[in-house]
């Protein structure tokens, strides 16, 4: 399977360096804001400015349905997958309430629900197709429904960029998509899937068991290339994670950066990663999500989580509530006098 | 030495109780959004407010100097205690970038600098002294200053509450005051000095062995009583910690949740609560500092930090990130719809 490259740009490490100076110039001890300066300067290596600004931020909702469902894999029937794109569009979810509070647009793109929208407001229609297929039976995907669904998270990443947006979050819904997310980490890392599986929704003992098997089956069926992250992807994903995937590159692409939610997220940056990994850099962990499988993935990227809450409700919540300590660490770097500034004398 | 008892009013077990249940029943799985729902429940309870709304916000800042800073306490001389707080009123620090993005106010209070402020706009004049004595050489404050510092916080917590405020974070500025925090904080628990002091504002190996042997020589000197939390906190304590001892228990009286910033306001936390256990739920740890003696004060009060950012600063700089995730969590609660208001069926 081919796949047109994208050209991510270079990390800038002057600017990067700038900011970090400036934050050791600034009226606190050197260090002192930890984390924050972290990602400020990591923001100003990203945007390639000195002064980072993520003043106009976007959390990005790939919306898909998934085959593997009919294995018992979730708490919820699939029908929950359309009724919450439709709480997303009426601003009554959970992703609405953080986004407003962090003065964020939501983007609710249907990229492959088994349901149609006949005429929802505000959703983006761009389905792929009605749901995967069973992975247990055979590919999730085409390789060309995969390659189709990445490139329209790419061109929504443009379409982003070219509204100013600054920063983004990737956010999904799909009832089933925490199986086909492990399923693509245990093929990548080689870890087996029940250590990075969870319990997604709230499935008890014997529903967390259900996955595990799927996800074996699904392998053990498929055959995926651990080598080959398309392959992977197409074999045992799910369309709105091969749209984040392309939403991460696009967004890379653009300079802007992408916050990573929970689990489902990670499984499409990894994707991303082991693709392009250069875009390692261009990405942030909103959260350590409950979900065992996340943690695997944060730590073969080598990115640490902004946040632990303990949520495992996706939908970009994480990667959304991050966008405030993100939005507060560049103002810092950015509204802080320097001590030269301030007129205050140091013994260092 | 008396203290006048504050009422604190009674947690609202039934306002807490009816939160859970709307947390229970918004289009989430249950406890999928983790310390949000627990954080919602919290303030619901102190509110007694079962849709709990915390929009107007306030950091008090309590600044004072410390004679303790005379045995080479601080990588920073005492002078930039007023230099700081000139800072604060400029909106050049960090607190203030901050709170701008969470759009809280700064309260700063002079309780106890060792400079005449003569006509700053926007400072609280409420001087109780010139800074501490050396607490190395006699008690760092009388009985009657302690009181009044305490008095003041109090009071201005009233203020607040008048003002309609319905989130208060604890704020400090005091060259020093991390040697006498982490000294109230070894004298109460009973921990080693040296277990509960760390590198403040960034003392090398020298001077963290001076700040421990200043905090084992004070206490030699003044002998606090372990089980009188108001003796300890006069003799080896400092007027912004008595402050903010006081903000704490006028908050609590007024039912505005406190959220505690790092060592220092931890160290007052520590204080309030063993004077008044039943503050205990009115608190919430805005943050894990990097301070060591932090973590001891929060496992014995009980309270969880909603951040882990490496910070190490104060100002009240990781309670008012925290106002962020506490806003956001209380929104969840108030806008997002049930699975009822939303038509959505639910296997469970």
């Amino acid at each position: 399977m081919q796949f047109e490259a994208p050209t991510i740009p270079p990390f800038d490490h002057h600017a990067a360096n700038d900011a970090r100076n400036r934050q050791n110039a600034l009226t606190k001890p050197a260090g002192s804001l930890g984390r924050l300066e972290e990602i400020s300067i990591q923001i100003a290596g990203i945007q390639g400015n000195p002064r980072p600004v993520v003043d106009k931020k976007s959390v990005i909702i790939m919306a898909a349905d998934h085959g593997v469902c009919a294995e018992g894999v979730s708490a919820y029937p699939a029908e929950v997958t359309p009724m919450m794109v439709k709480g997303f569009l009426q601003g009554k979810a959970a992703i609405n309430a953080i986004s407003r509070y962090a003065e964020a647009s939501v983007r609710v793109v249907d990229i492959g629900v088994n349901y149609h929208f006949p005429d929802d407001h505000g959703l983006d229609h761009c389905k792929v197709a009605y749901g995967t297929a069973n992975m247990t039976e055979g590919p999730a995907m085409t390789p060309e429904q995969c390659l189709k669904a990445i490139r329209i998270g790419m061109q929504i990443a443009e379409e982003e960029a070219r509204d100013g947006v600054r920063l983004i979050a990737t956010g999904e819904m799909g009832i089933g998509n925490t199986t086909a997310s492990s399923a693509i980490i245990s093929c990548i890392t080689g870890l087996p899937a029940a250590s990075v599986t969870g319990r997604g929704t709230g499935v008890d003992n014997d529903g967390l068991n259900r996955k595990v098997a799927a996800i074996n089956k699904a392998i053990t069926v498929n055959q995926p290339d651990p080598c080959d992250p398309l392959d992977v992807l197409t074999k045992v994903g799910g369309l709105e994670i091969a749209g984040l995937v392309g939403v991460i590159l696009g967004a890379a692409r653009n300079r802007i950066p992408v916050v990573v939610d929970g689990l489902i997220s990670s499984a499409a940056a990894l994707v991303a990663y082991e693709l392009y990994p250069e875009v390692r850099l261009f990405l942030l962990a909103g959260h350590q999500s409950v979900e065992i499988g996340q943690q695997a993935v944060l730590e073969r990227i080598g990115i640490k989580p902004i946040l632990d809450l303990n949520l495992r409700l996706g939908e970009g919540t994480g990667a959304a509530l991050a966008f405030n300590i993100i939005d507060a660490a560049c103002r810092v770097l950015n509204e802080m006098a320097t001590f030269t500034e301030a007129g205050i004398a140091t013994s260092a």
